[in-house]
């Protein structure tokens, strides 16, 4: 399916199943909505599974690699190369994201979307590479509109893909990219119209000076493409990458199969961000982990007005937090299906 | 051993193995610091293992059950029988601790440490019972000094007990007894000389009435019998719970044990405030799994310099939220064990 056709089939989730997920959980032995975010989340799924007794077996997360032209001007604390080397400690299983999946069982995904750097052919990564890194966008456009395009659909055509082949229950979005929280923070202040300083973090840990040349570059950037703010592909093509591209496909097509999509940090928020500015509606199926220190991300989930579940001064991307965040959902549906009933376990109501 | 030699012996955690611990983090592949909290955790765990590869294999919540007098005050939406009923309920694996215990593999103790009920003699519940519920404080001592002392000797004789048999490596604590909020506001408010309407929350789920009541109860309670508010054993036997008691005793002897402890929410951070009060190097071992609903749970956390993990919006108790941070906890020592270092990984570092 293409991009327009999944936007156009964007459901609202059922209302009715919502209301009857209310009233079963209601029943279960704690007091009315004490257990809070998990009881959203449980009614949520519910409604997607048009079931009251869902399952989250299948927990998914695809983290999109890519590069960075912007990286040339100095933004970040790490070399462009870190981007590479850092897909193939994914591929060896060192990373913090192969750490937390193994501890919650999740099945992980790499894809190589942009990253600069030819890999051998592995099965452990799957190659959707539109380009070798994006351009600078500070002179040019990162990328061109069929590359803006193609990276979305490169999103899309992946989950529609492992979805087919095994069915996923709930998916968390990731990514790695040298330079990307520079493209992530010039995307947020464009969409939500708040200052570059307010949306410009430090980044994987850039001192003061720094963090100046960065906000300094982004402005610089918005000022020379003057992105259209309610058009997600000119965005996405002046100042965006293509892993952000990749993440807005796959949250899109998600969203399209009524599968729970966890975002992650700044980077992988922009992307639900520039996915909601295409289809309001993915929204609703949108999850935030966690509050990132990257403190842009938190102005792009009060724009799409989601809270983010955890908050452990954590910064590292990857999907990171959509791990450690998947344990509560897993938690959550379990309330649904394994807890008694007042009247199943002979509790007395309220008084 | 009793309570004085298990004070006397509390350690410092081992500072020059926390110094390695930060070195061999900060090798990993990762920004500096960008795991944020769980950085700290796995940091601490190092030091109280002594060792820079820590496990968390044996992973136990303690629930402790116990009436209280003070209920027929009315200060609960709930009637007393479902403190009883409620043990059924976890014998029976029909709560959300039994639960949320399953889905993060935690082992599962419920201790009868006076409930308001003759249970018969079962393998799955524990029977350090004190008396059958407490004495209203409105108007009498809610225990004698011998069952305060007997309360949190219960609490240290059952962790010793376990603890020889199979060392724990983690320990959550929670609760369950109708009126437990109500004694634990009255002694949050003793002790950090907050005020009662800033300490009290609508526990179970009381309306503004019963709000105004049940803080006023408290007022009058903690009037009655101004408690020390430097002496925890007083404020204990005046004010206080056996559950309250008991959480303080296997607070203190899983620090004495260097085992980290996750206090829930108001009620067994009630518990780690009065192990606080008679000992403040019990802090060193004492995580917060979530910031509660209930208000003065943080005030309580703000006293010691704990800060929570999670904030789910919940106010459950029975060692939910610490079942649910747990995961987080796992994940943490994994960082130090599973993680490859930049040297491994072949990733360069900061430019």
């Amino acid at each position: 399916m293409n991009l327009n056709e999944i936007i156009e089939n964007i459901q609202i989730p059922n209302k009715d199943m919502e209301k009857k997920a209310w009233d079963k959980i209601n029943q279960k032995t704690k007091p009315l909505g004490s257990l809070g975010m998990l009881e959203e989340i449980a009614v949520k799924i519910c409604a997607y599974q048009e079931s009251l007794n869902p399952k989250l077996t299948n927990k998914s997360i695809f983290t999109y690699a890519a590069d960075h032209g912007i990286a040339a001007e100095g933004v970040s604390a790490f070399p462009q190369e870190v981007t590479s080397q850092m897909v193939f400690n994914f591929l060896n299983k060192g990373a913090a994201i192969n750490v937390f999946c193994d501890h919650n069982n999740i099945d992980l995904t790499v894809i190589d979307i942009g990253v600069n750097y030819d890999f051998e052919e592995s099965p452990n990564l799957i190659n959707k590479k539109i380009a070798k890194g994006t351009k600078n966008f500070l002179t040019q456009g990162a990328m061109t509109e069929d590359e803006a395009v193609s990276s979305i659909q490169a999103g899309i055509d992946l989950f529609m893909d492992k979805h087919n082949k095994k069915p996923m229950d709930i998916i968390g979005l990731g990514e790695m990219g040298i330079g990307n929280t520079t493209s992530s923070s010039a995307i947020i202040s464009c969409i939500t119209g708040r200052s570059v300083e307010s949306t410009t973090g430090r980044g994987t840990g850039i001192d003061d000076e720094r963090l100046r040349h960065k906000i300094n570059i982004i402005q610089k950037g918005i000022e020379f493409h003057k992105p259209d703010k309610s058009n997600a592909i000119d965005i996405l093509r002046k100042i965006g990458g293509f892993e952000i591209g990749g993440i807005m496909g796959t949250a899109l097509a998600a969203a399209y199969h009524r599968v729970p999509v966890i975002l992650d940090g700044i980077i992988s928020t922009t992307g639900g961000l520039l996915a909601y500015l295409l289809c309001e509606d993915v929204s609703h199926y949108l999850f935030s982990a966690h509050r990132s220190v990257e403190q842009g991300q938190k102005i792009a989930l009060d724009f799409m007005k989601i809270v983010p579940l955890l908050d452990l001064n954590m910064r590292l991307g990857e999907g990171t937090g959509a791990a450690l965040a998947m344990n509560i959902f897993g938690a959550s549906v379990k309330v649904m299906t394994n807890m008694a009933s007042f009247e199943e376990a002979g509790v007395s109501g309220k008084s």
